[in-house]
C-alpha cells in the first residue's frame, strides 16, 4: 500500500483563490491491477487554465469537483508496473494531478524518450504550453515574413515560444512582459525584436513605438489593459488567436461600463479582423507530431530557449499557483514534488 | 450640357440621420471626354454601409466629404458615349451615387448582360448584397450539411440569400426578422426551416426553440439585442462572419455597462469560436466569377428567391434610407430614379 500526498479542491474560489480553497490529504492508493502502473510524481505542471477548473462555470472541460484532487499534467517515474509496455524506472507524462503518487492505466500515459533535456520540459517547451504556442501561432496566427507578431506574458512558457517561433518564420516579434527583469530576458536572452513593459506608465506609447507598422498577429493570452492597448493597433486582416485571458480569471462579475463590445465589433468589421479562440487539443491529431519534431530540433540547436521556474515541494503548489495568476512566476512554473 | 439632380451630404449626423443631413442640388455636368460616357441613372441602391460613409470616423473606406454627392451603387443607361466599348442604350453597373446623371470613365463601369431579370438585381441578389452573402457564408461560415445557420434581417437582400444558400448546401436555416409579415415571407416564400420574430417579447425563448442543437454559423449583420440572444447559443467551433452591425450604426457613444467584452472573450475561448469581420471586396478576385455563375443559375431556377422594395423618385432617397436603418424596408431597397 502506498500513501499519496494529495491537494484537493476544498472550495470554489470567489475571485482570487486562497490557501483555504485547497486541502491537504494523505490517501492510501489501491494496488495497481493488470495493465496499470504505480507512479511517483516528479514534476507537477501549474498552468493558468487550472483556475477555470476550480470554477463550476461551464467551459470546454468539466470542473474539478470539490473534494477531488486538483487536476494537472505531471512527469512521473514508474515505481511498479503490471503492464508489458512500461518498466520500473521509466519516466512518463501523465495527468495525475496535484499529488505525490498515482495509479494509472499504462495506456493513459506516454513514455518519455531520453532527449538529454530535463524531463520537466515535457510539461513546458516540449509539452502543452509549447504546443499551444506552435499550433496557435502557425495554424491560426499564420505570420508572414516581415509581419509584426505581438504576444504578452512573453517570458512565460507560451509567450516565449510564440515570439521565438515567429522570428524563425521571418516575422518581427514584440513581447510584452511585467517588470525590467522579465523584459531584459525577453529581449536579450530570447532575442525578441522589441519588448514593452506593461507596468510602465507609458506602456501604451511604448507599445505604439515598438509597433510602428501596427500589429498583424496578436497572440492573446492575458486580456485586461494589455488588450486595451493592443486592440487599436491591429492592422486590417490582423489575426488574434485567443488561448487565454488570465487577467480575467479571477473576475467575479462583468466589469463596469461602458460596454466595449460594440466598439470591438465595429473594428472587427472595419478592419476585417479574425478572432479565434482555441484549446490546443483541437490540433493534437494534425500537428503534434510536427511540433515534437520541430520543437525538439529548435531546442537542441538553441534556436528556441526556455526557462523554468521550479518550486520545490508539493506543499508549495497552492502558493505558487496563486502567485502565477498575479504574474509572479518567471518562466514555466513546475513543482518538483 | 446636362443637369444632374444630386443629393449631397449636408452635415455629419449625430445619431440617427435626418432630412437636414442631406441637401438637394442641381449641377451642370461637363461634357463626356474621350473614353467617357454620359449616364442616366435608373436605379440607386440604398445600403446600410452608407451610414458609415456619412461619419468622419476612420473605417475601411474614406468618408463622403460634407458637400459631396452621397456615394452609392447604381444601374444606369448610357445616354451618350465617347468610348468604343459602350453604346447609347447600354445598361451599366456604376458607382455614380445619389444623383440622376453622371459622367463616368467607360473603364469604371460594367456593362450588364440581358439576363431576363430586372436590371435592378445587379444591385441586389446578383450584386453586392448577394455576393456578401455568398462569400461570407461559403468562405467564412463554411456550413456543413446538417449544421444550423442563423441570420438576421432575413427578409433583406443579404439575409435572404444567406439562408437560401445555406439550405442549398444542406444546412438548416433559421431566420430572424422583424414583424409577422416579414417572418411569414421568410418561412413560407423563402423556405427557411424556421423563423423567429425579434420584436416578439419571447424572442429569446423562441430562438432557443428554433435552434435545439445550438448554432454553428451566425451570419452577423445586426448586433444589438439579436446578438445578445444568439451569442449564448453558439456551439463549440461556431463561426461568425461579421458583415454589419446595423443596430449600432447610429450609436453616438459606447453603451452603458456592464462591459460585455470579457464575457465575450471567455466564450470565444471556451467554445473555440471564430469571429471574422469582412468586406465583400476582399473576395471579389477569388469568388466573384463563381458567384455570378452560381447565383444566376439559382435565381433562374427559382432556388434562390429575392424581393425588392422599390421606392420611386430620387427625392425620396433620404427618407427611404432613414427608414431602412430602422428596418422599415421589406426586401432590397432601391430607388427608381
Amino acid at each position: 500500500m502506498t500513501d499519496s500526498q494529495q491537494i484537493l479542491l476544498a472550495s470554489r474560489p470567489s475571485g482570487e483563490p486562497t490557501q483555504q480553497d485547497f486541502r491537504f490529504e494523505s490517501t492510501a492508493l489501491p494496488e495497481p491491477q493488470e495493465g496499470e502502473v504505480l507512479l511517483g510524481v516528479k514534476y507537477l505542471s501549474l498552468d493558468p487554465y487550472m483556475r477555470g477548473r476550480m470554477s463550476a462555470a461551464k467551459s470546454y472541460a468539466a470542473p474539478v469537483e470539490v473534494g477531488d484532487v486538483m487536476e494537472g499534467g505531471t512527469v512521473a517515474e514508474v515505481l511498479s508496473s503490471k503492464s508489458d509496455s512500461l518498466s520500473e524506472g521509466d519516466l512518463v507524462l501523465s495527468y495525475s494531478g496535484w499529488q505525490s503518487h498515482a495509479v494509472e492505466k499504462a495506456s493513459a500515459v506516454r513514455k518519455l524518450d531520453d532527449n538529454g533535456l530535463s524531463p520537466s520540459t515535457a510539461l513546458g517547451v516540449l509539452g502543452m504550453p509549447g504546443f499551444t504556442a506552435y499550433a496557435g501561432l502557425l495554424e491560426l496566427g499564420k505570420p508572414k515574413p516581415g509581419e509584426t507578431v505581438v504576444v504578452a506574458a512573453a517570458s512565460g512558457p507560451v509567450g516565449s515560444a510564440v515570439g521565438q517561433i515567429a522570428r524563425l518564420k521571418g516575422a518581427r516579434a514584440v513581447g510584452i512582459a511585467g517588470g525590467p527583469e522579465k523584459c531584459r530576458y525577453v529581449k536579450e536572452e530570447l532575442g525578441f525584436d522589441e519588448v514593452v513593459d506593461h507596468r510602465d506608465p507609458d506602456f501604451e506609447a511604448n507599445l505604439a513605438a515598438a509597433t510602428p507598422d501596427g500589429i498583424d498577429v496578436y497572440f492573446e493570452n492575458v486580456g485586461g489593459h494589455v488588450w486595451d492597448a493592443v486592440f487599436p493597433r491591429l492592422n486590417t486582416f490582423a489575426r488574434v488567436p485567443v488561448c487565454g485571458r488570465i487577467a480575467h480569471y479571477n473576475d467575479t462579475s462583468a466589469p463596469e461600463g461602458p460596454d466595449k463590445l460594440p466598439r470591438f465589433f465595429s473594428d472587427v468589421l472595419s478592419k476585417s479582423l479574425t478572432i479565434r479562440g482555441f484549446i490546443q487539443t483541437e490540433f493534437v491529431p494534425t500537428m503534434f507530431a510536427d511540433f515534437r519534431r520541430d520543437m525538439s530540433a529548435w531546442v537542441r540547436s538553441g534556436e528556441v530557449k526556455y526557462r523554468e521556474d521550479v518550486v520545490k515541494g508539493l506543499d508549495n503548489a497552492p502558493d505558487a499557483f496563486i502567485g502565477m495568476l498575479k504574474g509572479k512566476n518567471f518562466g514555466k512554473l513546475v513543482i518538483e514534488v
